[in-house]
């Protein structure tokens, strides 16, 4: 099996991922929800979407054209992006190539859901700045949950009968409880908790003032990030064997 | 006097930046020093700067347009930057308005100090990644080192007398002496090594294997942050009475 398919080393990338989404959220977590960023037409002069969505979508435009998005591992959340700068790299791609792609729905839960958890209600005026740590964490969101794929060619490697049966017979409820390892969820769900308090409290004082509640950040994986990546799965599974 | 102004404003302001530096530093060290990225004329084609000054720049620009460099706490590594858009938010302006802006310096000591000191040598190929990272360590830097205009101010309007008199005689070094505070110095490195601990091991094991050596980060803040900072201080102050 490739390296990177080999599950040590899916686990430990998720791992590290953690860090990225955890300081991401704690850096986000300075400013009020700030709602006027989400909504559409708001702030900034006959422009469509909202405010935080043009800095989100002109980042990706900046990160296209340096190949951001050839990688198997990136996936943009807007459309018509310009093409990247020649280069003679490649990618190697350890997994199938298939257009899904569920970050609409990532930046949907995201803006309505997971926001107002981080932040303190309210607006404070920096608009930019929480935009800009937005996008920081959409993108670590968005790599975290489309691992899923990863996830899934390792474990399909693994087990190839089992899922081809499944996928065969299109039982997706089969294929994510196949893919279900309830020990290694709870495992993750207390290590992020433990993460978050180590890295969102004064280390000094250890005086239980957290930047953000550690639960928050537990629940943020138990609702969303788990779920979601395992959709990116079962999503990837039943296309597998086209 | 100006609530950012008061000294323990501004100090819990530069305490909370320094978890946006560590935390930026930790995510660029998942990267090798890709020394590519920084020479000029490489990677990118009839690009004359280098690959991590184009993601840099054009970040800028994107941030210029929704106004981050009209805020006095902000300063631009790039020139040429695009107007922002037309809005009725202005910032208030609680410091002398002047052109100084070190972030040549500032990029310079990065690339060819900090980085062989935060990044384990060699190339991996990451540019993307490492640039974007860089991005975010150098704005974060940039911030807090030019904080020292709010720091000089403050100083300023709490000894007014003694800070004329040393400007008016333009002695720079007797400026220096009287901004220095060597015990808050010391504090300061205590305190950011013993964060970019918590920050930078992992909590369930605490085995003191860390993602950036802590005294590293309290080098990196001996060596440039707080010299650099008081230069600010200084070169502010010696334009105060213009």
């Amino acid at each position: 099996m490739r390296d990177e398919l080999k599950l040590e080393n899916i686990r430990s990338n998720l791992i590290r991922q953690e860090e990225t989404i955890i300081f991401s959220m704690i850096e986000r977590a300075q400013f009020a929800c700030n709602s006027a960023i989400y909504e559409k037409g708001k702030i900034i002069p006959d422009y469509n979407d909202s405010f935080m969505f043009f800095l989100l979508s002109e980042t990706e435009k900046i990160h296209s054209k340096v190949r951001r998005f050839t990688a198997p591992d990136e996936h943009p959340f807007s459309d018509n992006l310009p093409e990247p700068f020649p280069t003679n790299m490649n990618y190697t791609w350890p997994i199938k190539k298939t257009g899904i792609n569920i970050n609409s729905r990532i930046l949907s839960v995201y803006t309505s859901e997971m926001i107002p958890l981080i932040c303190k209600s309210g607006d404070d005026g920096n608009y930019g700045s929480s935009s800009v740590n937005d996008t920081n964490v959409l993108q670590a969101l968005s790599k975290r949950i489309h691992y899923g794929k990863y996830v899934a060619e390792s474990k399909f490697i693994k087990d190839e009968k089992k899922y081809t049966d499944l996928i065969r017979s299109s039982d997706s409820q089969g294929i994510y409880d196949l893919l279900t390892d309830a020990k290694v969820e709870e495992l993750v769900l207390d290590r992020v908790e433990m993460k978050a308090s180590a890295y969102g409290q004064d280390p000094l004082t250890r005086n239980n003032e957290y930047k953000i509640d550690p639960k928050v950040i537990r629940d943020v994986y138990f609702k969303w990030i788990i779920p979601m990546t395992k959709d990116v799965e079962v999503m990837y599974l039943l296309e597998r064997l086209d």
